[in-house]
């Protein structure tokens, strides 16, 4: 059942972020699969006069990949739709000049290309799955503590996400382990940076008020997406647990069973 | 260089409880090497008329492989004189009847051989090393998150250590990634936990003025005894670092070069 309260604000609505894993599609072996109607409803999306943007923390692939992927699931997605967080910390590694000790899946490697990356002076992390053995962050953290001042940058601070063979441990995890080593804050770049919403809605050139989030993850789709402004829609799909809606400091504006009932509610609204 | 302060209190001194790795010897390959000077510093405490008792947060064998391990770097110590966190953890598990998973170093598993592990209601871990992967953190995880009264007990909280081949995560690295991927607070079981360290004390049959910590950890060994009102003195061995000797919230009672130059000040007080 969804909350009835929630969709009023369609209306109003200009513009609308995704989050990709967990509403779009669970991931696992292979490609993943998409969850019931989400192809179908971004259609619906892309054909009713509302500006569609794709938001996520995945950092297992570069976009072009990532988007290629999305295609053979059915989902019709342009890499200039997607915001992910390595390309934006490509940008804060050049403005500051920092050389980057990269902790991170394989697949990412080549959004970082164009990067200085010989005697680091910084450490990235990303989702890295099954890179995050005891041996890479033991070399993470040797690298944090010989520099005299230590940064930390973390693509997204997630604790979990599903896969189609159980949950996994999200990036967010590891980055508090080595938070504790090193006794030192990482910057978090990807959801729930405001930087990184902004961003998003810079390039849609909406106001905050004027835009909906819809996640799986409860603080940091929902959350993040409030701290900025925008409403933010949880779907029962991806990570969401019956725990979620009883959250001690972030309540959703409206719960969804998943995707497809959120767009329905949304264009039943808009006619 | 040591502070010349401290050694006044070994006039009044009745025990002496010395920190192990880091102290004695330092681990790695095989047993590890004896620091130099260190044998013979114990052998000195144990003909002095101290009594001496050994507190460590080891969780990568059980007490008889350890104390075996030292006897061959040359150190004469007994099972009876070594505190570490399984047995106290054993205790605890059994007086609340806690099933264990354990995500402990093969070599500890033979200390919780009469605990029952059948369906999990709690996690365990140690200083699991290489056994931290991705897949194994992902299972301990999942145990957490699919109790309704997650329990996590942490065979210590440190933040690494030093193996002749460089310095490792220690526990509580992995301690802080589990709490913040289920949103829990763990149980820390061994130093600096009051409980752990009263534990010598009742065995010692002594006051906590009667009795001197010696560690390389300056958070864990001296704050944790100095918490429970021991004088605490840091060794510039192990895992010992300059910047300790401005921490923000820990002051050592003295600063040694090494467990040798520790003992010699002690005897010199007190003959």
């Amino acid at each position: 059942m969804a909350d009835m309260d929630w969709p009023g604000c369609a209306k109003s609505l200009k513009g609308v972020i995704l989050d990709m894993c967990g509403v779009l599609y669970d991931s696992g072996e292979g490609d993943g699969v998409a969850i019931q109607g989400s192809v179908e409803a971004v259609k619906k999306l892309k054909t009713c006069g509302l500006q569609l943007r794709f938001c996520t923390n995945e950092t297992q692939a570069n976009r072009e990949k990532f988007v290629a992927k999305l295609g053979r699931l059915g989902f019709d997605i342009s890499v200039p739709e997607v915001f992910s967080p390595a390309p934006a910390a490509v940008a804060v590694l050049k403005e500051r000049g920092l050389r980057p000790h990269l902790l991170v899946y394989d697949g990412l490697l080549p959004e970082f290309d164009t990067v200085d990356k010989t005697n680091p002076n910084c450490v990235v992390i990303g989702d890295a799955a099954d890179k995050f053995s005891y041996e890479n962050l033991n070399e993470a953290f040797r690298v944090l503590l010989g520099l005299e001042k230590p940064v930390l940058l973390s693509l997204g601070q997630g604790r979990y996400y599903k896969e189609t063979d159980g949950l996994k441990l999200d990036v967010g995890v590891y980055m508090k382990a080595l938070e504790y080593a090193c006794d030192l804050k990482a910057e978090v770049i990807g959801k729930p940076s405001p930087m990184f919403f902004q961003s998003v809605l810079d390039d849609m050139g909406l106001q905050p008020h004027e835009v909906l989030m819809i996640g799986d993850d409860l603080v940091s789709d929902v959350g993040g997406a409030q701290n900025c402004g925008m409403k933010g829609v949880q779907v029962r799909t991806g990570k969401y647990r019956p725990s979620d809606e009883r959250h001690a400091t972030v309540t959703a504006d409206g719960t969804v069973d998943n995707l497809a009932q959120a767009v329905d509610l949304i264009l039943n609204q808009r006619n």
